[in-house]
């Protein structure tokens, strides 16, 4: 079902990194968290427990992939991970590699400003994310 | 393993709903947001990922759990579900049942500010949280 208007329903929502007919893995491209990636339901579904058993348990399954090859390529501080869906109330996971230097670390990222984000090391982990993603492919595409 | 001065090893971290040897529920308590919980793993783990998969599972069935039975007692406008953990990296999941009405919606619990909390939804939720529990342990405990 494509809800119109949605925009996770429109459109990609970033740039899509893997897909398969159940679900995409998106880049966010969110300036300053340059490890900042989206796992979107491909049908529009409200709320994670509205899916089958069955689904939830493979999104947890590339949840803990994508989380994994976070800590193995970047070693971050934390990985965060939240479905939220206030705004887009269509079904995708954040999944965000945390630095203990990044603009609002200890916050969520959806919290206040805390610094300015470190250019250079924001620059120097962009620099990984080829290997990151190839990391993706091989644990998901398996 | 408890991990001396982490607070989720030394203390419960709100009102235990519900216990488990692996995992509790509790009531987060935090003010304007009265269907805020936790799930907490008992065990002092960093992150989703480094859970076995069996024991992710388990923790996917009771947050999914958990949701239902919010969605059935209260009709949130949305559940939010996050996994943070920067400033407690103590494995833990918050499960929050947002409404229209509170005081951030629609931003994370976490940004700013959109507008008082309206006393008397919040208290009429408040309310509602005693059914909502006995739902938890019905459909957790069974």
């Amino acid at each position: 079902m494509t809800v119109p208007g949605c925009p996770l329903c429109e459109k990609a929502g970033g740039r899509v990194v893997l897909q398969t007919p159940k679900w995409r893995l998106i880049h966010a491209q969110e300036a300053g968290f340059p490890a900042f990636y989206r796992l979107v339901w491909q049908e529009h579904v409200r709320e994670f427990s509205q899916l089958a058993r069955a689904d939830r348990i493979v999104v947890v399954d590339v949840l803990a992939a994508v989380e994994q090859a976070m800590l193995q390529s970047l070693h971050p501080a934390k990985v965060n991970l939240a479905s939220l869906g206030n705004a887009v109330p269509h079904l995708h996971w954040h999944v965000i590699a945390r630095f203990d230097w990044d603009s609002h670390f200890p916050g969520a990222v959806w919290a206040a400003l805390q610094r300015e984000a470190d250019a250079a090391r924001v620059q120097q982990v962009a620099a990984a994310l080829p290997g990151l993603e190839e990391a993706f492919k091989t644990a998901l595409l398996a």
